[in-house]
């Protein structure tokens, strides 16, 4: 039961060090890095190819099937800076699953909430408490917290995507439950439209008056779809003249990020855009969905450029600098963990960073 | 300066009384009627024909320039229970406004907020604080309060909508301030789509990251464009079952009504289906946009039954019920005062009423 | 059934007025006064005089039972540029209220919600759903909206008290509910303190976990004593340089108002100190608490100053800039509408308008 | 550059894990222990003795210089079951703080949050961003992220008190900033009454109309005096029966927590009574202030119960039940991470688990 023993060369301090050590304290003038000028980033700047993603992906699901352990055929983006950790940053997992034709992965929940964004490829249908919700190239799909969720594949061609949980937020915060689903039997459902985009995918601003009770915190609308999506995108080009459209998805009904750990973004940079440098305190990951073009990260010796494709997966820890240029016409998703920042009063972002190019 | 005297026959009262009514006081033990055990609404189940106010508007047209009183060529809904005040209900003002082919209702803004709802025609722009809003049938457009606004109809067709204000409310709050535009010239902008619409008519949930300002009360979206509500009801339709949608127009930001004044919202009624008699607190006023049906107001002496076409326009006391059945499929948009007894804790709806028929 | 005829000369214009008016339609281009540059406010600066509310309440007191009309002896304070409305400003109403030794005022409920402030004497409780408030010099008291309330008066002594109610903006509303008590027989429950006051008057920022429910818009708190208030506005005065301390009533658990309809402020002037000018939209009522000083009110012609002392009541209406001089401390209660002002984004203040003095 | 490598005896998986682990990639199906049913708190439920902590802090008043390492002469509660991490809770810092008579601890700011606690002796001033609050019994204490403050003794007496702080949180979010005070020079200001108590200390629901500007997310009231929460605590038990009150310290203008990260919670409990058991999702410490009795934690294996008395602080791991019984009058002082769980959808509470005893 003892905790860690510092050592003293002066023989009283050294028997206050043993006291301390026995009584389960330690002198914090011994302790250092708790208290740094700026955050020291667990985890580096990091890419993860699509391709290889995608092969790696289909070889799993040769080798593996798919209800051995959790149920799903995941392959987690692992930060060399994580120490192991199996986290694409500090605070987010990001992963691709590949599931099969005609494979089920079973419903369960669990409070790490997790979304899905599709960079190929389509046909596999996500069950959120009983409603399926058809996944395809470019849509964002919603499992909020402690929502059954389960993925089937009723083609006969397998689909890979991108999960990103909040996992290591809501394990720091020793706050992880889990729950298989109600049975064995596996729901196939799927329909041309989800219940949830029906009730309130309808349109900007357009709500039901007595639809479906609403969850305290998250966003009732759980597919967001690339038409609408790429529509918004150039609406917003339309209108500004730097190229660079950024959009939120956001909760239709209230207002503000779809879900209260997590913030989904989508850019568009036209052919022969540089963004600027930008950084913000907590950790982000970005998925190339269209394009080709450069990403840099990261400052001093940290600083890393990736030329990416589509399928990428890009880490940007926390406070570094991240800008872009875009080759061809380049698409970004990007999810991070700033509505947890922003809600605890941690959110700091530098936009005047400059283009680092 | 002196006040009103009340009778009495015994002298020491009738002293006090003088002495009362020279000290601008009054006993409330003499006065009557100002608490009442349910809503005595002034105004009464009222329903003016769309055919004659388009009429009407077109002689108006023919008869009187644009530019008299108040720069538009407006007829307001004076309900009979008013004792001759310009409003529908007790609570909004509801017009019809007719303009003809190339001309130009020149802008002023004020703190009365309107908006606009089109039944048939099109062709008319409105600008609101310079950007440029087409106008066409089924579309709902705002002008918030004390945005500049101005209508011009750059074809040769003449066009008509209905009007609708808070016009009431802000004068019982002694709290009218009015301005003419900034110049004399006239702005006869137009374009395929509004700025507003650009950067927040995306689709759900979907907002700029790094868009224009907000302000602070109200929807930064000022166009609702009817095959998006189309849309909203037949998806809310698909999945319910008793025939009859409804949808709120809010603000796609931050939730909530579209303006801190008036709710607006729409409803379509498949053909045969009747709705429950409701009342709430606070005046509505209902336009039929497409379809024939009844609508029913009021209750005991005061119950009104109006066959409705599209184009009529209906006033719904504060606390009278209102049923509707559909003849052919029939689609209503109403406007209330609901946000402003919500925001005051004075909002009470009763929706266990019953089918009046 | 006709509404208001306008008149003109040129026939095929009569006529249409002649339509218009058996349409129940007005031309907006005949009509004037809807929008003015600034507000018009219905009522004038006016000035009650404390030593005749007194005066005239001993009286009424003599003469009138308690009982007798709406169950209280109350005199409304009429603004005499209300047209005989008994209202103080046009969106509230003022009364002082007469209770004499042993009387009481049964219980009733209604929806205009209720405030009263004591300038002198106690021993009268008022019982809010319940809960027995002792009502005592300087103390500010809250019936909220469509709780019931009782006073009675366990002393041989009378007593003296304003009422203010937010009654004109809730009748504007159509929105008027009352029923009586729950029973004739008479609570005379007293207390040394509250259970409003014992849950959520234990001291700033403390607040129960478990405690009774709270209401949806209004402060849990019933009873602000004037001990607590002369506390707060002497350290506002110790840490400010210009002698002039201002505090609002607020709801101690969720912020804002006490009630949605009515703000509540308590300011003391240092002998000599004068207030600059400031105009707000809404109507406002004062009360002098202690000291003597003087009171201007509007501007230009409408202009008018009154030196005050004790019980004076003070109507501003909206718009009309308000300044104050301090021959003695002074300390001045005033209720305004401003939260509704506030919720419908109509509220405007100047405050730089300068000393009038 | 590689991340963790797994085994496996088939040759094909082997090599495909191979490449997973040169590809940064992990196999969910061999990783386990991710989601589990219900939270695996990482710490044990654990008492530091005040007496200990007295002692250990005074020895090292003698041994070590307060300026050396972090400015401060803290001791830091070290959880045993968290693997010698120097936190009380896996989210929080917990620590006493211990200044020799006229010793000084320099100004510096974070990001991380604190609370001082005081459960015996006065004398010391902390200055917040130089406002000088002094610290008594029973009194708490707030230094918000990013204030600087600075903590000094001009008696001649030492002084011990407790500091919890969200730095595990902060941490784990990549959000640590720090900065030293703007000078080497100290301040050594003293005050009969902070200008934080006076401008928002005056009594509940009391706010200033027009005072300083008030920071986004967290109490402009900095400190919470002994009297007044020993008021609200015997207001509260007169009109509760089972003579056990509890009171939340929460930000006296906006309402909710005093800040974003920690939860401040006060309770008495009679002589004699017992509180059930309580589960919820988060770290609490518990410190108790006056009064000896018992505090149970845990369930099962893990269920720990400690005798406590004045200064001791007991660690209550994320879904641990406590319980409480008291010997004497008991008065605690708890802190938990709740509004952070609140914030993000995770807070789960189970009050109905029936007394532990």
């Amino acid at each position: 039961m003892a905790t860690r023993r510092f050592a003293a060369t002066d023989p009283s301090l050294a028997a206050l060090y043993e006291k301390l050590s026995e009584a389960s304290l330690q002198p914090l003038w011994e302790l250092s890095g708790l208290l740094t000028p700026q955050p020291v980033a667990r985890g580096v700047p990091y890419r993860w190819a699509g391709k290889e993603l995608r092969e790696l992906g289909s070889t799993a699901g040769e080798l593996v099937p798919v209800g051995r352990g959790g149920d799903r055929r995941v392959l987690a983006c692992c930060n060399p800076g994580l120490d192991g950790a199996p986290y694409a940053v500090s605070t987010l997992w990001a992963a691709v699953q590949y599931l099969r034709g005609f494979e089920v992965a079973p419903a369960h929940r669990h409070t790490p909430a997790a979304l899905r964004f599709i960079v190929e490829g389509e046909g596999v249908w996500t069950l959120v408490d009983g409603d399926p919700l058809h996944m395809g190239t470019g849509d964002l799909v919603l499992t909020p917290s402690w929502t059954f969720h389960e993925h089937h594949n009723p083609t006969a061609d397998p689909m890979i995507w991108m999960d990103v949980l909040d996992l290591p937020i809501v394990a720091a915060l020793d706050a992880v439950f889990f729950e298989n689903g109600p049975s064995e039997k596996v729901d196939r459902a799927t329909a041309a439209q989800s219940s949830s985009e029906a009730w309130f995918g309808g349109g900007p601003g357009l709500v039901p008056v007595d639809g479906p009770a609403l969850s305290a915190r998250r966003s009732p609308l759980l597919a967001y779809r690339w038409a609408d999506t790429e529509r918004a995108l150039e609406g917003q080009l339309a209108v500004r003249g730097d190229g660079h459209a950024r959009l939120r998805y956001t909760d239709p009904i209230r207002g503000g990020d779809v879900m209260p750990t997590m913030r989904c973004e989508m850019e568009r940079l036209r052919s022969g855009t540089t963004s600027a440098a930008v950084r913000q305190t907590g950790g982000q990951v970005t998925c190339v969905l269209h394009g080709t073009g450069r990403i840099e990260v990261g400052s001093g010796d940290q600083l890393r450029a990736f030329d990416v494709e589509p399928g990428d997966i890009v880490a940007i820890p926390s406070w570094a600098p991240r800008s872009v240029s875009a080759d061809t016409q380049l698409d970004l998703f990007t999810t991070s963990d700033a509505p947890v920042l922003d809600a605890l009063g941690l959110f700091r972002i530098e936009t005047a960073l400059g283009a680092t190019a």
